[in-house]
């Protein structure tokens, strides 16, 4: 089956969904996106990421494509016409196509937006959420506005293909004071050998994860201690447990960093258990 | 006259020309890039731009689109069917397009060029010159490989709008310890009182700038004092004469910094004298 993209008021054959050159997300990386799990075919968590995309919007001064109701129907329906139960859905928003300049066109444009939706294999997710993945660590070399989802990413990019070629799913950046502060694609988490959660704070240097924000809830219902503070890699090598939240991924277990085992080099039971529960406080739509 | 561009093989009216969703450039801003000025229809120091690009890719471990005597072939096409005689050449190297994964797609795909070539007003850019540019000075808030040419620009999209909305030209980012690194689409340039020509040294914070290479040439001809240092906000305001140096702008006067007129709120008489004498040491193709 062909895929179906959204492309600006259009669903196109992804072979033929296609953006001007002068699109600014394509020239200046002026834009921002957002993932969303997609579950028995709902979208998990809609509304807490479409506050975030409306937020990250809002910080680079780009209007909303469409109004919300509408594009909340348009990610629905690319949902369907993929024929996706278990996937993801992407959007991508940029500031629009302009002739090249750096600041913003002066004659306003319309924000250019493409949805796309692709299954992935749950069984496969599961068995290497059953394995757990391994986690290097490198300086951070992100700006600092890293709490805008936007797709200027090309640090990520090189951290993610760092992690690769040393075996291991992602890479954890630490900052100036020798402190994680989040992966290139997810948050980072440990427990400590006392059984706290332990992630930084959403205020400075992370993304403020959609995942993240639900764990916490989970984790008041199950009452497990969860603590928002700052960690080194070097008290994560030594932790209990460790995990990294992203909407594509939920919970998933790590059980190397740097190439220390972490706990028994399995996957921890509290992580397993935060991922296997997570949804019971999901929203579908 | 509907502008033409190159794009992955083709060269199509700029309104049709587009590229894949997923092109990498896109999502990611996976992609490196050059501008060229073009005077008398010649395109100006090609082989400099050409080294540098090639640099670019191989720090991304992105191959050449295709051989370097074709690209200049397709450089030097696509200026003649824009009839371009004064103006700028664009071009954009990505990784290509692939399913999207942060990391590298692990069978290659075909990096993907696209290249664009437009006028200028050379009596507007000479009249901006006559009266010099206003600039503003912000914090660094880029990544650290600024050295790439990438289109990961973001940080300076945003600088730019600042320095619009101050009513200046360009931005020049500070870093940490209180030193200018650059602009945001341009070198920068102070003369101190006693007619030394003053600039951060491309080993570190700054994009070697081809213009910026050149002008060193320029002035050892010219028998013109340089330093290569950094300097800070303040002693720039002291100056004697201020400029910024990019392929599109050449020796750009600045004439006000922060708010500060330099020298006597003219452009100066030196970087006036480097911007006249500039092409004679530049190589015309």
């Amino acid at each position: 089956m062909s895929r179906i993209a959204y492309v600006n008021g259009q669903y196109r054959d992804m072979r033929d969904a296609s953006v001007n050159i002068e699109d600014r997300g394509y020239q200046f990386s002026d834009g921002v996106y957002e993932v969303c799990e997609i579950r028995d075919g709902k979208v998990v968590d809609l509304p807490r990421h479409m506050t975030r995309l409306q937020r990250s919007l809002r910080e680079l001064r780009i209007d909303m494509p469409m109004p919300l109701s509408a594009l909340e129907i348009v990610i629905h329906e690319t949902v369907r016409r993929n024929r996706v139960t278990y996937g993801i859905v992407y959007l991508q928003v940029t500031r629009g196509v302009a002739r090249r300049d750096h600041a913003f066109p002066v004659k306003p444009v319309k924000p250019a937006i493409v949805v796309t939706a692709r299954g992935l294999n749950f069984r496969k997710n599961q068995e290497t959420a059953a394995r757990g993945i391994g986690v290097i660590t490198i300086p951070e070399n992100r700006w600092p506005r890293v709490d805008i989802k936007s797709v200027s990413l090309l640090p990520n990019v090189l951290a993610k293909q760092q992690a690769r070629e040393n075996d291991a799913y992602e890479a954890w950046f630490v900052d100036g004071e020798g402190h994680v502060t989040e992966g290139a694609s997810s948050n980072a988490w440990i427990i400590t050998k006392d059984g706290k959660v332990v992630t930084r704070s959403a205020e400075s240097g992370i993304l403020a994860g959609v995942t993240r924000a639900v764990l916490t809830n989970v984790m008041s219902a199950l009452q497990i201690t969860f603590e928002e503070r700052p960690f080194t890699p070097e008290e994560a090598y030594e932790a209990a447990e460790a995990f990294v939240t992203a909407s594509s991924q939920i919970v998933m277990p790590v059980v190397r960093i740097d190439g220390h085992p972490i706990g028994n080099g399995k996957p921890g039971a509290i992580s397993m258990r935060l991922r296997e529960e997570f949804h019971r406080f999901s929203d579908f739509s």
